[in-house]
């Protein structure tokens, strides 16, 4: 019980997915629960009282919140095998900025593409091209973004090609195929590590998934 | 040379402040790079070209980009004394969940407060109250926010606390004296260490800079 590791998660989520991702990269059990976007529960408001939103990470009855700081923590206390982060300062500050990057400019324009009318959507498509020529310039001719191991960066990065995923099935979008050939063989390369590919939800749920929020959106 | 410590900052930013005080508080000498941010240098589109903001810290002739990132960087390279982060991995999960908040709650809300239309400007005031009191409960009866000694999260907050007191004097808005009267002393606290009180920007400096950034989006 002391030791006992709880995720409070949503399948479709691409912040869950980066906690999924790195407790099986460090082979830990834990205790999966699903919210109910529209009806959170109680525990999730008492972990995360700020954000009320998941990933939320409880380990020894203490909740750690927000998925890079997730990821982090999990690299910390479980540093026994397998380093997500580099422990070179320069090396972890990269990492730090690149998964900041992500967050930043990456997530808000896909968001642009899912959820944006006509022109939004168009400017959210030319940016996510401009960020994955920079993130394949970052990543070069590495295997990963921390040379030759898969850790942090990539971590961060894959839920959000597997949206770029969704965006060429649903939306006719083809992001990197043509523009980024080193960075399409990294997601790739990714999909198929077995804690990448158990923990991604598939195309098919993360469409169900946007079409339940913009029906929830729309009825605000 | 191959040493040598460049900060490319603006004098009244507050993210650029932390940098200061991180560097103040380790002892470190380094060449101050002032920016004009309505013209902004070569050095700094090279060396943060995301972004193109300031601070960016250069050490060994590398750049490291984003306040939260380079003051882990200093405290991780210059390791012999003061440590600004906590050792142990909840309480680190803890410091970087609250300068997140402060990043993405207090600064926000700040924002509004001095850029606002009135209803925007209202809103902020009282979302900065709000997270003024969470943090003063965060802050409980300790003297600074990594339980005795001053740190990371103390580094993220001051410069908004400095803010604090523009609105005061310029805006006659008083957020925490009567709300959050903790958080007021260890404001205080924080102001009289030589680290704190030599990199903060006076309340006119800052006031003159909102005045200039004014006119610069009035124009836009």
């Amino acid at each position: 019980m002391a030791e006992e590791v709880v995720l409070l998660d949503y399948w479709p989520s691409p912040f869950g997915t980066r906690a999924r991702i790195a407790l099986a990269e460090k082979g830990i059990s834990y205790i999966h629960k699903f919210e109910d976007l529209s009806n959170k529960s109680h525990l999730l408001m008492k972990m995360n009282p700020v954000h009320q939103r998941v990933p939320v990470l409880i380990h020894k009855g203490k909740s750690i919140c927000e998925s890079d700081i997730i990821i982090q923590y999990i690299d910390e206390v479980w540093n026994h095998s397998f380093p997500l982060l580099p422990c070179d300062p320069y090396q972890r500050a990269k990492a730090m900025f690149l998964v900041d990057f992500i967050d930043k400019k990456v997530h808000e324009s896909s968001v642009k593409v899912w959820m944006g009318e006509a022109e939004e959507q168009e400017n959210g498509k030319k940016e996510l091209i401009e960020w994955s020529k920079f993130l394949e310039g970052e990543l070069g001719d590495k295997l990963y973004f921390g040379e030759d191991t898969f850790g942090f960066v990539d971590i961060a990065l894959v839920p959000f090609y597997n949206w770029f995923i969704v965006f060429k099935t649903f939306a006719n979008f083809n992001i990197i195929e043509t523009e980024c050939p080193k960075l399409m063989m990294w997601g790739d390369r990714c999909l198929n590590r077995d804690s990448v590919f158990k923990s991604l939800p598939t195309s098919d749920q993360v469409y169900q998934a946007y079409l339940e929020f913009q029906k929830g959106w729309t009825h605000d």
